[in-house]
């Protein structure tokens, strides 16, 4: 299947089938191409969080317009934005880059300053907004992904952050929910799926100059 | 080359091959892909400006910190949001969806409530985040697309939002400038393109709950 077509074939799934599971190496796979997704100055300012635990995953539902999915689709994943991007993580990450490249930290002082001089600048909601423009960027890659292996989706934005981050403990991890991914297999049952994609004309989206 | 190959061979191009150029249909096979990306209650706030025009390039370098490949490189995007989010646009998408399913427009009553409610919720600024937002999620398919066509690309930040909508008449088709993308072949005199690729470890950024 060429890539139009697997973007044509997916759609927001509304109900999965709960007798279809997919593979954790599949999920595994969609997960490592968010993780080499670009983003910002290679910050990568966002977390991506595989929520496993049933129970964990029932307790998120009424606090997402009690959709169902968020607890019943094989897999969930809740994006979330860091909320301690500062000087220390800056200087962490440019630890790591020289560990990975090999050349002493100071080799990074200049980007590292330009990082630290961009974030300064920036109140919390800023970044907050910054981070999560590359979370979505990641979980762009991730669903176009998901439709080149056939694997269906749901995103959603319609839940509770402040609810979710409780529930899921992110404060204490310095992290916040900015959007959630149900992924799994759609049910035959789902009618939304012989719905016929609507798209604001091509010509409307795509504009030159 | 598998899609996991294709990440890791994309990167930040520095400098493009100012020889080649990418085929028009490449670049259109691409913006499908983008038109194709989900966004929130379908709305779709973004226009995808492909900037043809030479002369208005070179104009966008100066408030590009310099960066001479939003001139040079052999095609470039800029990725707007819509500034004119309202109970009007709504009820032309719906409208349009209407065309498309062949129903009444009437069909879509709740739906056009709950997303006019949505947008009156928000103010100006929570809308521009929230259409960014969808923008950025369609650059993921885009630059996945990209790396999965072999064409290079930059996506960049660094430039001057208000000089972009001047320069390229954006105020008056009710869009502000987001994030461009230069998209080419990469130079072999770019050395960039030989540094490791830094990634944070993928345990820091894939967590487990």
């Amino acid at each position: 299947m060429n890539l139009l077509d697997a973007m044509n074939w997916r759609y927001a799934v509304k109900a999965f089938d709960p007798e279809k599971t997919v593979a954790d190496e599949k999920i595994e796979h969609l997960l490592k191409v968010a993780h080499l997704a670009p983003t910002s100055m290679g910050q990568q300012p966002f977390v991506i969080l595989w929520v496993k635990n049933p129970e964990v995953r029932k307790q998120l539902v009424p606090h997402s317009y009690g959709q169902e999915k968020v607890a019943t689709s094989s897999h969930l994943l809740v994006f979330c934005a860091k909320t301690n991007l500062n000087d220390a993580s800056v200087d962490a990450f440019m630890q790591h880059a020289a560990s990975v490249s090999g050349q002493p930290v100071s080799t990074y002082d200049g980007f590292s300053g330009m990082v630290k001089g961009f974030l300064g600048m920036m109140t919390e909601e800023m970044k907050l907004g910054w981070a999560s423009r590359q979370a979505y960027l990641a979980m762009g890659s991730l669903l176009t992904a998901a439709a080149i292996e056939q694997v269906d989706s749901c995103p959603m934005e319609g839940f509770m952050p402040s609810a979710y981050d409780e529930v899921l403990g992110l404060k204490e991890k310095n992290l916040t929910a900015i959007c959630a991914i149900s992924l799994g297999y759609r049910s035959a049952d789902d009618a939304t799926q012989h719905y016929p994609k609507i798209r604001l004309p091509y010509e409307a989206i795509i504009q030159t100059v």
